[in-house]
């Protein structure tokens, strides 16, 4: 085997309740990505279509990710990357998570995959770093393993699959806001009120408890953020009024996807889910900005293999 | 039925990474309690056997919930308590939680049983806020259900029965050091650092999962708690021995019960947590304080009715 082409995926991560730990995948929306072996050792970016980034290995989350992988795994061969980008930088849908999960994907696969899916995470976190400037594994987890994840911790690295209910649907929506996770980072405090910290971890057990036992409702109380959630909100200011829209129109819980400024919610079966796309959409199609929005059951497979030679 | 006695049992609260939101209800240890219908109404503590506590219904944990109950649900007769304690005040596993979840149950019970189990919850907590000064649930909850159980948010209640893995054993030693809960719950910081929040949300959610998927080693590597316990700790000099000795011997994990200063472990079987017991038992019976120490199952069925006529 010497090239294999993949589609990874977008994630949601932090979940509302699971700041930093949680995070779910995507089905509909993912880079495409081409990893070539090649004789000259070395990882290089071939082609990056769709956006601008930079070529330069070591300035390329994809790049970091795969040279993080061979530091551990050297290989005889180098490897070539092509990147067709379809999620947006920026968007808060974990754009840099796909590209940094695919590299290491790709490679460990064409390596005839000495290391299990979980093993990855490792890796592809350190294209995360790039990315945001602290290596966190709440996209790359999902991204790699599918479904939903927790990170239970980062050093050593422990992170527990956690099962998916069938009848959970996401609904996205990308404002076209420009907003830097780094930035969105730097808002937020670096202590928190007791209190509320104890109310988080409320919610996140409640709603990890809920996604064990199915229970729709319980996963739709959790999901509530007091800590970091009104820092970001401050940086997109049509989230609440859209988050109202969702809940009204029966979802479960809304919240701001990663660091933002896409908005997600998760609602109980599709039909309500589609409800909730439009009530989303009624609000942001009268504001002057561009957006983008859709449906997404929770994508339980993470990563595919599209074509492999 | 004019007249009920039951067993109220002790219970542990935090398990490590479940601050103000995690308990367990213990098996062996619990106070005996005798609730009797009479003619005039009210609520009056008529015996306390074993230790010296107030009779006064509005400064006695039992009292104040038994109040807090009527007040919602007037009965046309009144109530007389006997309360023969067997749980140590003070020792952490508890103690006025037993009382108060009592004094709700038997009433409830002799009312005909008008509230389920989950709705006693917030009389007892009554008698809570009058014993630490702070309303809390954590363990009114356990003794109440039975089982694990999460306090997924105090305003409006709402608990969440969790799972018991039925090989899931506890140890519990009580240094009998005295420690008020008020006192131990003063010295705790109001603020906390994010990060370590995010490991302590991290760690709550993977026992959770732990607990729904019997995965044992997991519930071990989650029992950490890195912003209560440091500061707890310091007031039972003994701690950081026994918890050692504790997990040096097998056990799963290893903390401070509720406030201290009694220290459980769970373990994975009752030969572990019989070893584990001599372990801690080592340590504790070279130190010039007296103890108890002994086994648990995990309670699944909470306050057990002893008699009724």
């Amino acid at each position: 085997m010497n090239e294999i082409k993949i589609f990874a995926p977008a994630s949601v991560a932090n979940v509302s309740c699971g700041f930093d730990v949680l995070g779910f995948c995507l089905n509909p929306v993912g880079d495409e990505m081409v990893i070539r072996k090649v004789a000259q050792k070395g990882v290089r970016i071939t082609k990056i279509d769709g956006v601008t980034l930079p070529y330069e290995t070591e300035k390329n989350v994809a790049g970091v990710a795969a040279m993080a992988y061979l530091k551990d795994h050297p290989a005889a061969f180098g490897f070539e990357i092509e990147i067709y980008k379809k999620i947006k930088p920026g968007s808060g849908i974990g754009s840099s998570s796909a590209s940094a999960a695919g590299a290491v994907f790709g490679i460990n696969h064409l390596m005839d995959s000495p290391l299990p899916l979980k093993k990855l995470v490792h890796y592809a976190m350190a294209g995360e770093a790039l990315a945001s400037g602290v290596p966190h594994a709440d996209n790359v987890a999902p991204v790699l393993l599918g479904g939903f994840t927790l990170v239970r911790a980062i050093a050593p690295l422990d992170i527990v699959e956690l099962p998916t209910p069938n009848e959970l649907v996401a609904t996205v929506l990308h404002p076209q806001i420009e907003l830097k996770t780094a930035h969105a980072r730097a808002i937020i405090k670096k202590t928190v009120a007791l209190n509320k910290a104890i109310q988080q971890w409320g919610n996140l057990a409640a709603f990890v408890s809920g996604l064990h036992t199915d229970d729709y409702e319980l996963m739709g109380r959790s999901m509530v953020d007091e800590i970091i959630e009104p820092y970001r909100a401050s940086l997109i200011p049509e989230f609440e009024q859209i988050r109202f829209a969702a809940l009204k129109t029966g979802a479960l819980g809304s919240g701001i996807s990663g660091s933002g400024p896409s908005i997600f919610a998760l609602s109980r079966g599709k039909e309500t889910a589609r409800n909730v796309l439009d009530a989303m959409e009624n609000v942001v199609s009268k504001l002057p900005i561009a957006y983008d929005i859709f449906l997404s059951e929770i994508n339980t497979q993470g990563i595919k293999i599209l074509n492999q030679s």
